[in-house]
């Protein structure tokens, strides 16, 4: 396996792949790697001739500098991991090399980043949008694979793989959860044990819309109000939203009569995690 | 020569291109072709394999609703130019190919769009990234074809490349000029006789740039108000600017000491025309 920093470095590698014409399944990441990772790279190894993992903490993706400041890094135990999955490239730039002095064109996108994390966080999305079109310009890949935790940046990637043009197949792989339904997120490390137990209200809030929706609940106002008590319930929990949106759009729904998802931001403590469920 | 109006067929078109190993030399137009237009793609068909005219007029890039409107279309007689030139593709999308119904992915530019046509024509450039950023990535060209004349373009497209990591190779050639200086223009159709006698005012001032620069006068106010008095002379004219700007960051200078750029936008009548003149 080949780590790799300079960007020149992995075109060169990138022309040599697509010169022996391979195909390329890529997973981006910001490291901290955890089991949702390797679901992706599992997949992505499957899927394609050459697999590529590139590690790269975006500042342009935080609006809090204590999220950044905070955000594990564990680079030589992330390449020990990607290197058990098999992969042929690890793209690990440093920030001189994606943003180096005078950069000043970015990628935004407007609609879908209004709402949920966008409205919350605000230049996150357009933090999102410009690396990962500066990767996948630098990767050309054929398949990349990102995982349905993240939901609002899974539509967000598709709709800027669509409206740009780039011929990429977008994977979005199932949630990895831990034994106990606690979604993996590299921020789950910053949690005591005590905000660890609270964190389950997440996931039972999710299940609970689960159900009452497979009951035949279509009222998201409804399915809202007893997430929202489960999660009050819990201890050191604060919301960022409970929202049930189209699954497209991302648009709140007050009926649910397409394909719909329920998701949250909830901050336990100091730490703020992201969930979803599909309904439909 | 074929003329492709479908984006999926761009792009199985660029697929066999590439799969040859070919070259691919791009001339982006909005059409109303003239002979600084046919300048860029005979360089194209000399440096490339393969050569792709885009014709789109694309409305993202008009601030002002009228000069939309007026601008000259003639998509017959541009492919007639495009074929004489032997083209090998001619790619003519519609708009709704290229912002389908929900678009809303844009890339945008700072810095050196906050200046020149930039400050004065307020959305102008991020039309020009988006829809260049979108033919890159559907055209895949080894190299593209801009001219001079359109100075801040020029550089705006370089700096998107580099900074969205494109592998594409941006040629800026120099502005092709009637016998009697003017700049062609697609707009100098909508000249009245004296209007474009009027105009000549334009290139007269940049000459006289080149000139007192040449004679060593390295202060940027003197030669601005020397091209100013020689367009304030001329009739029907208005200016919106004139400036004397480095030609990297395109930012104001006072003195000439590095590569710059004299640059000025001025109407005359009704149409606004561009020209600009490098001082080194």
């Amino acid at each position: 396996m080949e780590v790799i920093t300079k960007i020149s470095e992995m075109q060169t590698m990138v022309f040599s792949i697509k010169d022996r014409k391979e195909s390329i399944g890529f997973v981006p990441t910001m490291g901290a790697l955890h089991e949702g990772h390797v679901s992706l790279m599992r997949s992505a190894r499957d899927e394609n001739d050459e697999l590529v993992v590139s590690i790269y903490l975006n500042p342009t993706q935080f609006d809090n500098k204590e999220d950044f400041d905070n955000y594990p890094g564990q680079l030589d135990k992330d390449i020990e991991i990607v290197e058990r999955e098999n992969a042929d490239v690890v793209f690990a730039p440093c920030t001189d090399e994606m943003y180096p002095e005078g950069f000043c064109t970015y990628v935004t996108q407007d609609k879908l980043t209004d709402t949920m994390c966008g409205r919350l966080r605000p230049g996150h999305f357009n933090g999102v949008t410009t690396i990962v079109t500066k990767l996948f310009n630098i990767v050309k890949p054929d398949k990349a694979y990102f995982g349905q935790k993240d939901y609002q940046q899974s539509v967000v990637v598709e709709k800027l793989v669509a409206d740009l043009n780039m011929e990429i197949d977008v994977k979005v792989l199932p949630t990895v959860r831990d034994e106990d339904g606690l979604a993996l997120s590299s921020r789950n490390k910053r949690l005591n044990p005590e905000e660890r137990r609270s964190a389950l209200c997440i996931y039972s809030s999710l299940l609970k819309a689960k159900s009452m929706f497979a009951s035949n609940v279509k009222d998201a106002k409804e399915i809202i109000e007893e997430m929202t008590s489960i999660i009050k319930k819990a201890k050191h929990t604060r919301t960022d939203y409970i929202s049930i949106v189209n699954a497209h759009t991302l648009e709140d729904v007050s009926l649910i009569n397409e394909k719909a998802v329920a998701a949250v931001a909830v901050w336990i403590g100091n730490t703020r995690l992201i969930d979803n469920i599909i309904l439909e």
